[in-house]
């Protein structure tokens, strides 16, 4: 394992530490909590947006905190649920009055630490509402499918939607319909190693590439023999819009995620190939994000996510 | 070699393809060539700038086109200077009559394809002004010293100056201003491979690291076991403020650089005990960066920039 860490158990809090002092204007750390909060929550009137899960994935959560984003991001150890007082108590710090919208990856422990952080927070007088991202589509059962970078549009549309005065239900209510419209699928080249653990977390073959891994990099669909970007390309896109039903003159936001170890310029041959494809399609592109936005630790590969546009959601798309 | 790619050969021009498909609100590719622009240029009475160099180091120079930033990117093949005459179209390009800058990272076929083009312009009536950034003290004789991630200061600083009035010699001076209060040093955990090749460009053992490597895997000044975050971090922050003499009560920009593979959770341990010791000596951070600014393909390694600042250089940071 080389890694630029100290001691392994503290690979979190020294993160945050270095995330809190290095975004000082825009953000603080609730002390004695692995938690960031938004400076100035919370802000009065507002729908307080909280995220989280393990981490490991950033900048996910604690980089899309800010205007038109979340108020709060709550920090597992990697790859492992945050505790659900550790929810609870970003809850509390960004909860104006309004309630709290919590937007939870589809992992079991993150399911089941958010609900209850959600009940020990209606114990105490806060409103919340709990919305469910399950976008990776690379597992078959609907109910089963893991939350990926798509979480990522969820934060930016509803983060716009609740600082334009959406009220609780109604932001739960487009976060479904966001989360209803978005699809992602994976493929990985090599893993990443848990630090705690020093070792990798599943190995493939020099010649092989899996489909479908986890962004923990749980099992794909299947392995098999490195192909052309553009192959790879098509085969995650063609899965991704046949799942979402993307139609002729329909619009899309496309995020081409990085896992970690995967050049820009990769990315950008595989955005390439995605977006001639749909260009072929006369599927318009209306957004493009093409970068790290959901990390595995240094996990090579990528990911296709779509999101199917309506005007519902555009007029929350900045 | 495990990479998304299709025919080695074709990467930047595949890679560029795609940049321009993913933003096309912002920069234009030159048709035929292997430069983009900012879509709005020239700009009538700005200086133009132009960055450029080998690819391999996306999100530069290309993701730095835009507003108070860069007018054009000139990319030559991986790790491999642009030609004279892809430089010569880049100037004609963003020409508005005010004279371009050329800001070009100290390796000799750089410096020496960018000075063609400079004369080449020359002919065709187009005033340049040309900076060398030679940031990367790990090289001891000062005049070989390598461009690396501080060039990204000179496109930030340089760039608001020239949108608020500066003139071409103005510019050409701040950049040098700039550029002599800019130091950086590297460690690296693990090389990249050039598509072309399709080999490492050197080998570390497994607990090894290499102090001072170049942003193309030049060799560093120092082979040895692999140390704590702190302790690198300690280690590079000392080099850099020695050779660029910060005292107490001085203030900087501070950017920790990933190099390609390693997670944003490393160089944010990496930026926290940087942070800790520069408060330690009563030096204030102005501005912290983390991040790949400027990466090395899939080089697993950081590097510590700082730039020290004063009146001069503060109003142009935004």
């Amino acid at each position: 394992m080389k890694k630029f860490i100290n001691n392994p158990e503290n690979v979190v809090e020294e993160m945050l530490e270095g995330m809190a002092a290095a975004h000082s204007d825009e953000l603080r750390r609730l002390p004695g909590w692995n938690v960031l909060v938004r400076k100035d929550a919370p802000l009065p009137g507002k729908v307080g947006l909280v995220s989280g899960g393990g981490s490991g994935h950033e900048p996910a959560h604690a980089g899309y905190i800010g205007e038109n984003m979340l108020d709060a991001a709550v920090a597992g150890e990697v790859f492992t649920s945050p505790a659900p007082d550790q929810i609870l108590e970003a809850i509390k710090a960004v909860d104006s009055g309004s309630g709290v919208l919590l937007i939870v990856k589809n992992f079991s422990g993150d399911v089941m630490n958010f609900d209850m952080a959600a009940e020990m927070a209606a114990a105490e007088g806060i409103d919340t509402e709990q919305v469910v991202v399950k976008d990776d589509m690379a597992v078959e059962n609907e109910e089963d499918r893991r939350g990926t970078a798509g979480t990522v549009l969820v934060h930016k549309i509803v983060g716009t939607a609740v600082e334009e005065g959406l009220d609780l239900q109604e932001a739960a209510e487009l976060a479904r319909h966001v989360i209803g419209h978005t699809r992602s699928m994976g493929v990985s080249l090599s893993p990443s190693t848990v630090p705690a653990s020093g070792k990798p977390g599943f190995t493939l073959a020099d010649d092989e590439m899996e489909l479908g891994t986890g962004i923990h990099g749980e099992p794909g669909m299947e392995r098999k023999k490195i192909q052309p970007a553009d192959v790879v390309a098509e085969e995650l896109l063609n899965n991704v819009t046949a799942d979402l039903d993307v139609k002729n003159g329909e619009e899309v936001v496309v995020l081409v995620n990085g896992q970690g170890s995967t050049p820009l310029m990769e990315l950008y041959i595989v955005y390439r190939k995605a977006a001639a494809l749909l260009a072929g399609r006369n599927i318009s592109i209306h957004t493009s994000m093409v970068g790290e936005y959901m990390s595995s630790l240094e996990m090579a590969g990528c990911s296709i996510t779509l999101l199917k546009l309506d005007d519902t959601m555009k007029k929350y798309i900045t």
